[in-house]
């Protein structure tokens, strides 16, 4: 039975919505869960839910990593945090993947530090899944685990994404683009047009450069950048979204028919606000530490929680990093 | 009285939106139009408007450069396009500024070359203007007219958009922030690092990092970025404004009861359109060139050119580029 340590304390609403998505996981899928957090906080969430027959365990954690916390700071000074606690659970081989709705940059810090990295992996990165036009998922990354990556850093974001994406969405050969500026392979900075020339040689299906409007048009599956980029594309996407709702609610609620209008409309932009809604497709994953690492949204709810221990299980289950390890010494040769 | 050369030829339905958009200008703000394109097109699509008192003339340019076309090769191969001859009028004083709907890379291409650089600009940046979430614009700068930029190029979009922004949208001291992946100083790749000390003692108002989220949020009036990362944060913003009203639409359609409700809040989306489209904010100006360059997005109706030509004339009146000069020297001198 795969196993799985949940950071019971990481979001927002914690440990409400890590400890509800923890036992719907636990029924759903048959996975154990290892939550972990300080320990009569999180018995007292447990004890509203009826899972006495599930694969649940408490494991204690006494400090708490804040979303405000520094996340180099935090991992040295609160070493008994329930990230770092959850981190040497997978370590030591007492879990097969961590799952965090906490601070993103402490998760990665601790995670990267105490799980290591893979043995050919230089730089790990943050992969985060879109929902696209043609009602699939598009990955980008890296997503902010790095700034100033180099070409061969690129390469091992396509490859990894590559295997995640394989992993978790079921395409066989899943299409890889460059983000750049154009099509066309002259088209880009310094840095992308190299990465260009060497993904052409890759075992990767490389489809070529793709623009910022394919993050959503379906046209691709894995969209490689640096991290610099990544961060940046992935909160625009964010504010971008909560302004065109925001505006959107004002204006319903500008003139009485509007309103009538919203109220009749509300089961469609509920629909449309769970397609757009990330926190569906089960966190971003880090991808090249040893171990499995999935991280959600601060504003994480069970759902999300729950979908986010489904990706880490299957992950874990599919073996991605041994994969992850024989794509990249295969490619390692061929360079 | 202000002059603005208009590419008759250039957008997506060219010449009508072009022609529309000159007579609507010529008649609200008093401008002088020159309409650049083949002389028998524009002069039947002139002949529909009632225009005979409004100062508005006709100059021919036989050819005509395609979205189609390659920037590069259309500035060599098609020296007599509307794009070339407006920006002669230009060059020649003929004409205070040009607005053109027509393919971007072109249009700056045949801009920068045929117009030059001003003295103290070392590399000319576009600039798009995007609507915020406090009812106000914020402007992006460089989103394309560059890749592989140095600190020193950053400093100049800095100070060139806040010029701009003071000569458009009336702000007497604009707030200037630098996009990043965090606040902090140190947030940021090696680029932004050291672009963030140099306007720390530049002259603008700085107002230190900004995230991708800040494009709407208001908080700042000029984000400065380098422009492969600014082309793509505004693809990335058309690509997921068409994906959330595309899903909207077809959400709305899901049911009766939803239809009903989509009809009677028409109005409403209506008004969320035309706030988030930014044709209404008066296209992209080239800045750094000598002369004013307004660039409209290719979809752009009458209303947008209309914009556009109100823009290229407000840069002119204000003699934007003397400032430009001014500030970039007493940076300079401070340096």
């Amino acid at each position: 039975m795969i196993t799985i340590a949940v950071d019971a304390m990481g979001g927002d609403h914690a440990p409400r919505p890590e400890v509800e998505g923890s036992v719907l996981a636990a029924r759903e899928f048959g996975v154990r869960i290892l939550l972990v957090g300080q320990q009569n906080v999180v018995r007292a969430e447990l004890a509203k839910h009826a899972a006495p027959n599930l694969p649940i365990e408490i494991v204690p954690a006494s400090d708490v990593i804040s979303m405000q916390d520094h996340p180099a700071q935090a991992f040295r000074r609160k070493k008994d945090s329930s990230v770092h606690v959850s981190a040497r659970l997978v370590r030591e081989a007492k879990a097969d993947g961590l799952v965090s709705a906490g601070n993103t940059g402490a998760v990665m810090t601790v995670a990267k530090f105490l799980l290591g990295t893979l043995e050919s992996v230089d730089r790990v990165a943050l992969a985060a899944p879109f929902p696209n036009a043609k009602g699939g998922v598009s990955v980008l990354l890296d997503v902010g685990a790095n700034v100033d990556s180099r070409p061969e850093h690129l390469v091992q974001f396509a490859i990894m994404g590559e295997v995640y994406y394989r992993a978790t969405f079921g395409s066989k050969r899943p299409r890889v683009g460059l983000l750049s500026v154009g099509e066309e392979e002259i088209k880009g900075n310094e840095l992308t047009r190299e990465v260009y020339t060497r993904l052409k040689k890759s075992p990767v299906h490389f489809v070529g450069n793709v623009e910022g409007g394919d993050l959503f048009s379906g046209n691709v599956d894995v969209i490689v950048c640096d991290g610099f980029v990544g961060n940046i594309a992935l909160k625009i996407c964010e504010g971008l979204a909560l302004q065109i709702f925001g505006l959107l609610g004002r204006s319903l609620k500008s003139s009485l028919v509007s309103q009538v209008g919203a109220m009749l409309s509300k089961g469609a932009f509920k629909g449309l606000k769970k397609t757009i809604d990330y926190t569906e497709y089960g966190g971003a994953p880090l991808l090249g530490v040893r171990g499995v690492c999935v991280i959600g949204h601060g504003r994480s709810n069970a759902n999300a929680v729950k979908n986010a221990i489904r990706v880490a299980a299957g992950l874990a289950r599919a073996r991605m990093n041994e994969k992850i390890e024989q794509e990249l010494s295969a490619t390692a040769v061929l360079a």
